[in-house]
């Protein structure tokens, strides 16, 4: 059978009690108040070690392009994080990472590391050398904001282990810092992978990013296929036209706002149809992924309520309302990226990820 | 005192027994199911005669550009409509036009004549002719949806004496036919004039316009502020930019969708930056309005959650949580208008109609 999935993970509830981030299904706003941000004295650490969990997240949702993104469920990365005497003081090291070979353990090269520091720097550190391990759960360069869930995870990791001073908007901040660093000043991805749900970036001067609860008694699954491509986000980006012509951008724009009502409201029919309806990025990008416009069909023939491409791609992201119908649709989309595109693919279905970023256990001191 | 209203209109109760239009506050999607309508014989008249109102409406809302609109209380035109035996059967004339003298009273020419002869094809109408006088409450090319409340007015009219066999949408596609010869095939401001509330136009084949309930337990006011100005839609159409840049669009798209997360949540702050932060349209047509961008500027120190352009022009509009605050907004943006435009302007207060066009009266045949 052509279904398998990534890496299953096992993963905590996600109404673990270390977590202090507020999981409210109502609206949530962080502006950039980090200019007024006081923290008066350096925190002392409260856990020796903690363990923290950062989701995947799909940007861009289509007409959603560099503002709109979510987390989605049971795949992402994990970071340990210790108190450790032998490491310099307002310093952090990376002691290990698993999962993948290509990343650098410099902290001030690697995702994670940059967000720690910055959270380090926020936070005022100077008594205290940290250690990181990363666990990637996520292939890099796959469209699911693999380097934003290391940032994140390391972030949050960082905030908590002394006690959770700082709120999601600055961590949002030095989740930025990592990705302006890696892949670009974008907070689609690492918005959601520190907030959960679905997040809207309303501004970037001040810092303003909207949680839009998706309706808590309505399911949501995200079919996520990954071919075997490389998709690498400046040759993505490189193919975005400079300009658009101002219907293109009225149609999109009006499939943003069908896109956000869709998911304030929980209608699956109307964000599928925004979702699938975007002509100014997919049309550009889809054809650098073989197969990936008989994907779309696939997806949406098999029963999608609409589907696009993840992020930059090259995965491809299909919504549905219950989980065995995202196995048959997956399926189907991986039997097309193999016919139409000649790509193997992996697929998994996973759902909406409405906590981000979280302690998943803790030693304390 | 520079404060003075339009029209002031002492409106009915917006929950008339007479108006079978369902006005639940939840999601109501108005998809073009004409093409399956099946009126299998003429209705008969339920009602000799019958006065119907369309609230004003407000288009565009900023980076809602074309596909987003909402109708305003208090203001708007009115219908009365007559079975009349003197008149051809399968025909309808237009006996009365008050409040305005440049109105055709050939009902071709006339936009409620066009609406109301296009929801007697729908019907069938062929054994009764009909009588029609319209009362003008809204000026001509204010940005306030002039054309489209007679529309309006006139197809619920037409539509109620018969005994409302038809639907939303079907009254949608009536009124376009009429907006469509007079000032364009837009729905964002026929929609809401019929279905009132916020609408979203997410598609016109088919025909897809979407209700966004404001919560009923918030409230909000528009200070419409309108000055002694012709803005002719065709000049400030002419004034738009063919091609824009992607980061302006991504800009535009992402308040589009804040626009739409703002009116769902009832979130004033949220809605009024979006509102006002239009990058494409405000730009251009702004500096052909006299003082408009000092009445933006005096409406927001004023305490306006946001302001923009209504419609094309040359209306401005502002957002309140209520209405006194409302008032002293209006006052500094017409002071404005005239001391940086100098234009005389009237403003109103009003507030959101959720109800759109409605049966204010009745005989029973």
């Amino acid at each position: 059978m052509a279904y398998a999935s990534f890496k299953p993970i096992s993963l905590p509830p996600s109404t673990n009690t270390f977590n202090p981030i507020p999981r409210s299904q109502t609206l949530l706003r962080c502006c950039n108040h980090t200019k007024t941000l006081k923290i008066t004295s350096e925190p002392k650490p409260v856990f020796d070690s903690l363990r923290t969990f950062a989701p995947a997240t799909v940007a861009n949702l289509g007409p959603g392009f560099d503002f709109l993104g979510c987390a989605v469920d049971g795949i992402g990365d994990y970071v340990t994080l210790s108190i450790d005497s032998n490491v310099q003081p307002g310093e952090i090291q990376i002691s290990s990472i698993n999962g993948c070979s290509k990343l650098s353990k410099n902290p001030l090269w690697n995702c994670a590391g940059i967000a720690a520091i910055s959270v380090m720097k926020m936070l005022g550190i100077k008594s205290v050398g940290l250690s990181l391990s990363l666990e990637k759960g996520l292939p890099l360069g796959s469209g699911l904001g693999s380097s934003a869930a290391s940032a994140a995870a390391a972030a949050v990791a960082v905030n908590e282990i002394f006690g959770g001073k700082l709120d999601f908007s600055d961590l949002v901040l030095a989740g930025l810092d990592s990705e302006a660093k890696i892949s670009g000043y974008h907070a689609d991805n690492i918005a959601p992978a520190i907030m959960g749900g679905f997040v809207l970036v309303q501004n970037y001067n001040p810092l303003n990013v909207v949680k839009l609860p998706f309706p808590s008694d309505k399911d949501l699954f995200f079919v996520l296929v990954n071919p075997e491509f490389e998709a690498p986000t400046k040759k993505m980006r490189a193919v975005l036209p400079a300009h658009i012509t101002l219907e293109d951008h009225t149609w999109n724009s009006s499939q943003a706002g069908a896109l956000v009502a869709g998911i304030l409201q929980g209608d699956l029919e109307m964000l599928g149809l925004a979702l699938s309806s975007d002509k100014i990025v997919e049309p550009n990008r889809a054809p650098l992924i073989p197969g990936m416009v008989a994907v779309k069909k696939a997806a949406i023939e098999a029963g999608a309520f609409g589907c696009t491409i993840s992020g930059a791609g090259p995965t491809a992201v299909a919504i549905t309302d219950n989980a065995e119908s995202g196995v048959e649709i997956g399926v189907k989309m991986v039997e097309a990226f193999m016919k139409q595109g000649n790509l193997k693919a992996s697929a998994v279905v996973s759902s909406l990820d409405r906590v981000g970023a979280r302690v998943v256990s803790s030693i304390a001191r």
